[in-house]
């Protein structure tokens, strides 16, 4: 069985545009710990900047994470949130942004460290534009590239699993798809820059995850983080697991023990109306019981359905391995 | 167990814009009927004009569905296939095509009548446009609904099931969406115009099928008719029902039951590469799996995670009820 | 010249899921209102209950209007930013939260008396649901419905204005489209409940929006109100108009002048990270570059375009007739 | 001003899956080209194989190229209308379907070389998928870039300009996005295999054309080839350009410019029910009216803006540049 983790946030207070305010109360951090370590098989968190943790309170952090017994699977530094990353962070137009946002990222490599963390989850969803005639793409794409190389030589012990997402909250994000993502970590020339794919911003992106996956693996093993979430397809709705795809995810984790994947299985979603211990149980049961079937007998069934391609024998296939008849 | 039935054509060739001579070779009617015979739990099949059935070979026609014992569910009149109707049919700007598209709908009433079918299913696939200010919206939407008005007020004796779909062949359609259609079935005042739920149409057009299917049983019992299949969001794959998407049919098939629908379930495809038999079956198997489970017992299971509304329950009550755990 | 108008909280800060706090500052009532006055044209606002207006404020409210010389077109009551409404507003399940819905919109009346507004428009965005089997679709639908009635029924003297989106915030509203939000007003059998037109709500919701014009005009005059905006045809950008789309729009005004629409021509917009007054001013200024065009020599032009439906023609006409050659 | 050419194929009959025999009449291929060539500065056409071009007729088109004095800017080898290519072409599973399709690849060479043509457009359609377990997808794409690896290597003399498209003909192609193409180009190691983007393609791919150019040309001038249309964002309607859209084709225009392409601006669309030539010749005024207005100091200015970001004032200066107020 595969490694599972959740991103702490989800078991908290999430908002949207229309309520600000959010759909739940705070909750104590150590509540959401707790929350996370009684889920079945969850081994790991990840941690969001300013949301989670700083600077300041990264030692209490830890503390919490020993109690219960939790390894810090990333940081995901808070390259979203702040009123100053509002028109660009990493690739702001504004060199002093340019400036913050980088000495921010150091700042969250320094907790990395602290909490023994070796990923970083880097998500630049401010780093885009959202009108035509408005972003110097040459420019600003290589402020970006230069940002993220500058940082991943100076801290080769760490892991930068660049996040992509094709839109939101900016109209086009600079990391907007797999192979986009991929090129720019290739361009770093650094084996410690990689990609994390979220199956939700995949299916926006009109991705094939399963193909997604492949790609980053034949292009030097570069798929370092795995997020985990459904959708109705044309928007990150961030939901439980399963509760509108099936197939596809079969296929994704066919291919994830295919190419030898072993990183985390992370549970990233909104759960704004749900129990968020709920919504992350019941995702991690629906991919564990995916997981529990691909032995190695099965994984020879798939290999064997593929080599044909018949689609009939592939639906029948996975009626008849997965459903109670 | 509900009636199944399929659409004639899904067994034979199919063709697209690129592969025009179509992906496979033409077979003899009485092989597709025999075909259609063969895969359990079908007992009707839906003829399309020109391709299936004319004024010309109807006899023959019966005498086949009488060999193989098969109800002729619906006549789907050709209002797509033919030069003449490539700018409009129905509500063509040209009134000698209006009608001729009339004069071909009465054949096809006849054909039904000979045939002891109870619905013609009317798509009227390029009555729509495709630029803006191309169309005369009011004038053309009106004679639609007149044309309709007056083939079903001569024929009291025949159900009209509207076909809606947003797109395709023209980049709008009148007859979009099941609310559209509705209000046009409607404005007939006609108790026999009603309307047919394609599911992959219904999914492009980014309804939510169980309330396409609850909107038209609650203005009158207007649901004439369904076609099932399956596709990725955007388009109509016209795939194997089940390949995509999970929890939305069971909610489709409870709202069915819940509403006393008693029509047809019949399967829409379009298995460019695949065996059509093949294809059909399983998508009926697939929809039967899932009826087989709508007992009393899980009605009212699922009328309590409806009164209850929490998203965790209900699709951790669809995994332990569906899927081999 | 048509009337314009802007939904007042479009000056001020916006927020997003990622940035809860706003990407601007908040400004003063007064300033927001000074600066709606400053706009050319601008004869009107909306304002949103809650962050605009209050049972408390309203006389505050009124005094400001007077003194820069706007009316209210419209007061949009919050159904959506209190907490209170998370899982549903005037349709939720639970009665009482129902029971507070109708109340505090029956505030919402006063308010508008107060001010001499004629318009409610009802944006209900927390009624619908996210995932299969969460709502009993048929018994909160006709909750909305009988809410609806109740309070339209109640206040003869106030236009409801049903303003419709596909999504968000909840994955689908029951308010989704056109046509089902018209066959809900119909349902009411109250000639003060029409249907508001969201621009980029129906282009996300795949229509054409003159086609929207034209249904809601044909079906008893249920046009009852406009907001303008763009997008890049999946998701409520929220954007100037005419950043994305053009020939679109002068089909709109076309059909809005064809089907004597003389209700106002507002702006909704979301201009996170723009000044504010630039973006609403720029919109309006596109707008009326169309409608001057729009004499009656055009008009008649554009009539002849859609009784030959020539998409060549009607392109070429469109490229001469707008752009500087 | 940039050099125009069209698409031969655009000029002569199209079908769809519903009217397979074709919308128009078939028309002398000496007409088509006689059309092509009455078109204001059209200097090319491309070709596609089986329809325009095979290894029988191409002395005789080379000679009606030559009286009409039409440059041939590419073949695009037909890997999509032959019955043989409907499971895969250049990477079918069958070993012998693929050695076929680099024979026939290599008489499309042949033929290039015998018309001058520097360039084949590639666009293998029918390399894909359907549905979910069907593919295996680290062999077949390996298949792909291997195929094309070997004929380019085996022709340095022509540049392998490889078109990309997300879905249709399969639900899922191969080479899906700029940025997927671009990896499999750079994997040949070779510097005459580049990109074609279609702009019809890239928008329903969610990409903006701009950003696809910038990328394809920063990673080491790999945009081969432009083909131009317009469409609503989610499907390729192939349409008149400017017919959905206005500011992204400015901003496209700036940055082939910015960039120095010095290819061709190829019209490639599906006038199904429309006069081709007219709808050609509208899309080429189009483009030519905004390339006009990009002289040195309005360069300078689009500079300046991408500069600042504003998007308030890009849309003012849009709006003042290019419309007659």
């Amino acid at each position: 069985m595969s490694k599972y983790s959740i991103i702490l946030g989800n078991l908290g207070n999430t908002c949207d545009r229309f309520l600000s305010s959010g759909y739940k109360d705070e909750l104590p951090k150590e509540t959401l710990l707790r929350q996370a370590a009684e889920i079945d098989g969850v081994t790991g968190v990840e941690l969001v900047g300013t949301w989670d943790v700083t600077s300041e309170n990264v030692e209490i952090v830890g503390d919490l994470l020993a109690k219960f017994n939790l390894k810090c699977v990333s940081i995901i530094p808070d390259h979203f949130s702040q009123k100053r990353w509002g028109r660009g962070c990493l690739a702001a137009k504004d060199p002093d942004i340019r400036k913050q946002a980088l000495d921010y990222t150091y700042e969250c490599i320094e907790m990395a460290r602290k909490l023994k963390c070796e990923t970083l989850n880097v998500w630049p969803g401010q780093d885009g534009y959202d009108y035509s005639l408005q972003s110097n793409l040459v420019q600003e794409r290589r402020w970006l590239m230069e940002q993220i190389r500058e940082l991943a030589e100076s801290a080769p012990d760490i892991r930068f699993a660049l996040e992509y997402k094709p839109k939101e909250p900016r109209n086009f994000s600079f990391m907007a798809r797999a192979s986009d993502t991929l090129l720019l970590a290739k361009e770093t020339g650094l084996d410690n820059v990689g990609v994390c794919i979220d199956t939700g911003h995949a299916f926006v992106a009109g991705e094939n995850v399963s193909e997604s996956i492949v790609i980053l693996q034949e292009y030097g093993r570069r798929l370092f983080h795995m997020h985990f979430n459904d959708n109705y397809g044309s928007w990150d709705d961030d939901m439980i697991v399963g509760s509108v795809h099936f197939p596809r995810y079969v296929e994704m984790l066919f291919w994830l023990k295919e190419t030898n994947y072993d990183g985390w299985y992370s549970m990233d979603q909104y759960p704004y109306r749900e129990d968020g211990q709920g919504a992350l149980r019941e995702s991690i049961e629906f991919l564990q019981m995916i997981e529990n079937k691909l032995d190695d007998a099965v994984m020879e069934q798939i290999r064997e359905l593929l080599r044909e391609g018949n689609a009939v024998k592939s639906q029948r296939w996975l009626r008849k391995t997965f459903f109670k008849l």
